[in-house]
């Protein structure tokens, strides 16, 4: 597997992507596969591994029990921490964050933070104009979380609107939006990249 | 029960109170009880109707069967086409809307649409400005849903500085903030029944 | 004039329209410019006054003195005032409210606030998605101004998409768009009554 | 000036900062010269040029005469393309940014955009929450500017509640302040450096 290598000299990366749609054929959970096949062919150095966020509890303290989680949550959160980056795909709901989307974020903010210091990039495949209103709220929410967002380039896809880029299972087929898509995967590598370098003397 | 009458000409209004957090001492849950004593003691015709939204499922559209909602969403989507208004508590959750607040707007919002052309109040208990950020995202979801928020005033309880505002079970002690609450809801009545109000010949 | 004939048992409203573009050619004066056209045509008891804000000096409170404001400040916080309520057009600088618009908000709302418990709508000719982003942040802004935004229609309009909306001058040469700003100066004309009516015994 | 030489290997830092209030006393200004003063004293590579953003005009694009902007405008764009990362200090207006920092803002992002692909941070001295409100604004105009901000420390002061943070000149006079700023100017020195690295193969 080619993409399974890392570009000499640069460390592999591990994406965790989540989708904010739960149903099955989400065009948002389509994002992430059509992600993970670019990634495949033709982005040495960048791994997507899909975490599913739909059988998360709604955010409860109560279940933290002795500074433990559900297993569950647990078991999401060990892969936030593992990650060396993010990608969301989610939808727009109600000009805002998806609630189960807003529901895994916040589980994994739970002290300690799993999210920190990493780089993150959004898309959205939505009505309207394409789930801008959803993507500004979820930065504010990184600033949070310490998540360093990329800003170019922004993804906002027209879901609804004619021709179809997605199939009726979900799969992504607009090739103008793939080639977005590869871009964007590109530049999340990067910021990473920058991100993880450490200056001379920052010690 | 003195809050049960109407003042004269007034239509008596239900308010569908929420929260935010679901754990058993949220000082939000508090201050929606808080809320209650205080309309029934002294403001007449203004009741509070408290809707639990714990049981709620994470939106998916697939649960949707033949244009029919899950038991749980079916009732808590009644409860809300019922209100003449609504009162949200919340905490803030990472600078936004808590994951389950979240959800459940999204499930009332499902075709028709159960929130519109009524008024709203929002209060948050919370950590750090005591939930502004959030409070803002929810007037954002406003637009869409088609709610009128009150300006003023605005509460926002910075719930973990001394001295104490809440016991340990989360109910209300602090009368300053009572106070507030009280303004809140005389605001919301106020802004409720203009928009309730039929101008001359709007027929 | 037909349109300076308030409907029977209606007051004549006045709306102050603000254009956030101080260009010659602007698209949003241009709106402004159609607003008052569809008014004096057809919307009986609402008439615009165009107020305009390039003379305004960038705000500086040092410019206050002995608690007066210079003339051209002055003669725009009179007008404020003297509104019903407010028609904002204005194109979205990068992602966010433009800076003339933001001096003009900011210069009425010295104290004491000019704006304050009225009705507005906002209208938007920009690129991009069309000034949705501005549009919240004006929505924010007017929380604390005291103001209650129509919520239906959102007016946002692509300015440089084809075919062309605007002549050269900036005049509004799309009917669709025209018959969006009649839908939006009736819901401007109807909150501003129901926000103006008074409930029965509401002093 | 022991604030002139960059520790070994790390290149000299200039930051850009502005103040988004223009009056004489302002404590967003006492801001900036504390942070003069700091990096002068104790953090090498790090220079503070303060840009005066008092003479700019209101934006206006008819100003743009042969590509050109007028002297005021094309010496801050100079500057503004000089730097290496940006600090912003401002008190918020409404709810969000101040017209006087929004309209340089926009100045300097007219084509071709002097912000892009450089680190910066935030500062506000206000009423209410301290300004938090404005942050989030100033946050996503830097998506579209290419800003990358910090996330961490995020300095919110509330000006007016007492002990005095500033004497009567703007003068920041609280040791704890002078620390978090401190703290702000490090983690931007830092997160420019990062952003500055060229991963080993990234060309």
């Amino acid at each position: 597997m080619e993409g399974s290598t890392a570009p000499e000299g640069k460390a592999a990366l591990t994406v965790v992507a989540i989708s904010g749609s739960l149903r099955r054929g989400s065009a948002n959970t389509g994002l992430i596969r059509a992600a993970k096949e670019i990634c495949e062919e033709s982005i040495p150095g960048l791994h997507i591994n899909h975490v599913d966020i739909s059988d998360l509890p709604l955010l409860n303290t109560d279940l933290e029990i002795d500074g433990g989680f559900p297993p569950a949550v647990e078991a999401f959160r060990a892969k936030v921490r593992a990650a060396d980056c993010f990608l969301f795909a989610s939808p727009e709901y109600n000009y805002s964050i998806s609630g189960p989307l807003k529901n895994a974020l916040d589980w994994g903010s739970r002290p300690s933070n799993c999210w920190g210091d990493r780089a993150a990039a959004i898309l959205s495949a939505s009505g309207g104009s394409g789930g801008s209103r959803m993507q500004y709220h979820v930065r504010q929410v990184g600033v949070f979380l310490d998540i360093h967002f990329i800003n170019k380039p922004e993804v906002f896809i027209k879901a609804y609107q004619p021709p179809s880029k997605f199939d009726s299972n979900g799969n992504l087929i607009d090739p103008e939006i793939k080639e977005q898509l590869r871009e964007t995967l590109l530049s999340l590598q990067a910021l990473s990249l920058r991100l993880q370098s450490k200056p001379a003397n920052s010690g």
